[in-house]
C-alpha cells in the first residue's frame, strides 16, 4: 500500500476548499475540515481525509443535504433533541456540542441528543471540543449495524462508539473507542495484508466464530447475517455480554433518547438517519475544578509510573498516543493512501479543483 | 461444593436480625438486607447473603464503623459530594441515590460522588432505584485494586463496575458488569473447579498471561504483580485497553470527581475508603418519557427477537437473566454455600442468634 506524504497545513488548504464547492458556507467548511483533519492527525486514518470522497458521493447524490436546517425539537435548561434534517453529521455536531458546553457552563451540565443526521467523523472530536472548555464531554453515536449481540447472529447494533475527555495535566484524558471490538476498517486492513484475525472479531452468517476477513466483510456487505463482535468477543465467558452492554449505552444516549432510529434501522436505502449524543459536565459541580484536575493529573502519572509488563517499555493513559502520533504527524506530514489521493484528485477535478495547487504534482499525477 | 437451599423470606428475616445485632437501626439494617438478597435474587451470588460474615467482620475491627454520620462537603442543587466518614457502603449509598432521585426529579438530574466509602454490594442495586423510580440510573465504585492496565504488571484498578438501568417493558434494562473481564470471584470458582482460565483473565507478576487460577489468586494477594486484566484482555488486538478505558470512567465518575482515594491507594491498613457515584437522569428532559420507554423497548424486543446464532435458542437483553433468576429463587428458593452457612452461624452465635430458628435445624447443624 504505497501512500504519499502532505503537510498538515496543505491537506487543510485543499479540504476546506472542497466543502465549499460541495456546498458549505467558509465557516461550515472549516468546521468538517478541522474533525477530518483530527482524526489524521490523532492517527485515526479510517476518519481522516480518506472520507472526504465518500462524503462528496453522499451530497451529491442528496443523501446527505448540504443546506439542512436542524431543528431543536425539544429543549430544557440542560438539555435538548435536535432533528438534523439529514444534514452534515459535523456541522450539527458542532453545534450541538457548542450549545452543551454553554449549558453546562450555565447550569452545570449540557445533554443534547441528535437525530437523523449522518457520520460525524471521530466521536472524541466532540468530547475534545468540551475538555479543552475545561469541562468533561461525552460523545456517542450509533451507525449502521455490523454488531451482532451475544447469542445472535444478525448485526443489530453499531460499532457505536463511546468517546470521553477530562482535562489533565501534561494533556488530557481522551477516550473514544467503538464498543465492537474493532472496527469494518480493521477487517479491511486485515484483508489487505491477508492476516488471519484474532478469535473475538467476527462471526458469519451461522453465528459460529470466523477468522477470516474477507469473509467477515462479505458477511456484513450481504446483510445475510454475521458481522464484527462486541468488545469481549461472542462468549460471555470473554465478556462479549458487557460489550454488547456498552454498545447498548451508546445507543440509549443517541438513539433512544433522541427517539430517533436505532442501529438496526439506520442506512435502509442509502440514508444513514443515525443518532448523536453530546454531553457536558462542569467539574465546578463537584468542587474546585483546578483541585478536581489536579487530582487525575496525578492519579494518570501514576499510571505511566506503574512497573511495566516484560518486554513492554510504556504504559499509556488514553489520549497519551493521540498526543505522540499528533506531534509527529505536525513535524513530519501526513500519509494519505494512494488510491484514496486519486479519488481526492478525481474528486476536486469534479467540482473544478486543480489538486495540484494544493497538495503538489505527485498529487496531480496520481 | 454442597450447600442448602433457604427461602427468601427465612434469609431476609435472619439478616435483618443479625445486622441489628451489628450495631445498625432497624431502618439501617433494612437497607443492606434488601442490597444483599437483591443480589441473591439476581443470581449474583458473590455479593449476596455470602458477604454478611465478612462486613461483621469489618464491623467488629472497627474497619467499618456502623455509626458514621456521612457529611455533604460540597452540593449544588443537581450535585453533590459525600464523605462517607468510614460508613457502610449500603446505607451511605442508599440514601446518595435517594438524593440523586429527589434532585433529577427537581432539576432533571442529580449526580452524587461519595469518598471514604466501603464495600456497596452490587453497583446495579442503585442504578434501579432510579429506574424504579422511572429515571435512568447510573452507579459506579471503584474497588480495591485487582486491575492490571494495559502494558503493566502491577494491579492498579479496581474491578471497577459500572451499571445502567433504564425504564422499559415488560422488564427493565439492567446492565451491571465489572470493567474487568471476570471478578476475583470467578477465579476462586475455577481454582475450586480445577478449571484452566480463558487467555484473556489474568496475567502473573512478570506481566505474562496466565491461565492457572491459583497462579493469578496468589499474585494479586501478595501485592507482588499481576492480577485480571480489563475487558478486552492483555492486548490491544483483543481491544485490553478499551476495557481499561472503562474501568477509568468508573474511577472518573467515583474517586476522581469526589477527590477521594483511586483504586491503587485504597485498602492501605485494612480500610477500604473506597470511592462510588451515582447518577439519576430523568427522561422528561428529552422528551414524554412514555414515549421513550416504549421506543426502547420496541428496540429491546427487537433484539430478542432477532435471529440466534447456531447452537443459541436465546438472545438476552440485559436484565432479563436476572429477572428469570429472580422468579426460580423466590419459587424454589435460594442455595447457599454449606461454608458460608457455618460461617453465618458462627456469626449468629456470635451476636446471641440462634440461627435455627431462621434458617431450619440444618443450617444449626451445619
Amino acid at each position: 500500500m504505497s501512500s504519499l506524504r502532505f503537510k498538515y497545513e496543505d491537506l487543510k488548504r485543499f479540504c476546506l476548499d472542497a466543502f465549499e464547492r460541495f456546498g458549505f458556507t467558509k465557516d461550515e467548511s472549516a468546521i468538517i475540515t478541522d474533525v477530518l483533519l483530527l482524526s489524521d492527525l490523532y492517527g485515526i486514518d479510517s476518519h481522516g481525509t480518506q472520507r472526504l470522497v465518500r462524503y462528496h458521493k453522499g451530497l451529491k447524490s442528496g443523501l446527505i443535504k448540504a443546506d439542512a436546517k436542524p431543528e431543536t425539537v425539544f429543549e430544557t435548561p440542560i438539555s435538548e433533541v435536535i432533528d438534523a434534517k439529514e444534514g452534515m453529521g459535523q456541522i450539527v455536531s458542532y453545534n450541538a456540542m457548542k450549545k452543551a458546553i454553554q449549558k453546562a457552563k450555565e447550569h452545570g451540565v449540557g445533554m443534547i441528543t441528535v437525530k437523523n443526521s449522518n457520520h460525524y467523523g471521530i466521536a472524541g472530536y466532540y468530547a475534545k471540543m468540551a475538555c479543552d472548555e475545561g469541562l468533561i464531554g461525552i460523545s456517542v453515536t450509533n451507525t449502521e449495524a455490523i454488531m451482532v449481540p451475544t447469542f445472535a447472529r444478525k448485526a443489530m447494533l453499531g460499532s457505536n462508539p463511546i468517546a470521553v475527555a477530562m482535562p489533565a495535566d501534561p494533556y488530557p484524558f481522551f477516550f473514544d473507542a467503538s464498543t465492537s471490538v474493532v472496527t469494518r476498517g480493521k477487517l479491511e486492513l486485515y484483508k489487505k495484508l491477508g492476516k488471519e484475525m484474532p478469535d473475538c472479531w467476527g462471526i458469519d452468517k451461522s453465528g459460529k466464530v470466523n477468522t477470516s476477513a474477507p469473509e467477515v466483510l462479505d458477511c456484513i456487505a450481504s446483510h445475510q447475517g454475521g458481522g464484527i463482535l462486541p468488545l469481549g468477543g461472542a462468549y460471555e465467558k470473554t465478556g462479549g455480554h458487557k460489550g454488547y452492554g456498552y454498545g447498548m449505552l451508546a445507543e440509549i444516549f443517541s438513539s433512544i433518547l433522541s427517539q430517533g432510529l436505532t442501529s438496526d434501522k439506520t442506512y435502509v436505502g442509502g440514508k444513514a438517519l443515525i443518532c448523536h449524543g453530546f454531553f457536558a459536565i462542569n467539574p465546578n459541580l463537584f468542587g474546585d475544578p483546578e483541585a478536581i484536575k489536579a487530582h487525575f493529573s496525578e492519579f494518570l502519572q501514576d499510571l505511566r509510573n506503574a512497573p511495566k509488563a516484560e518486554g513492554c517499555d510504556r504504559i499509556y493513559t488514553h489520549g497519551e498516543k493521540e498526543i505522540i502520533a499528533m506531534n509527529e504527524r505536525l513535524k513530519n506530514g501526513i500519509d494519505i493512501n494512494i488510491n484514496t489521493v486519486k479519488e481526492m484528485k478525481n474528486c476536486a477535478i469534479d467540482v473544478g479543483l486543480d489538486i495540484g495547487e494544493y497538495l503538489g504534482q505527485d498529487a496531480a499525477n496520481a
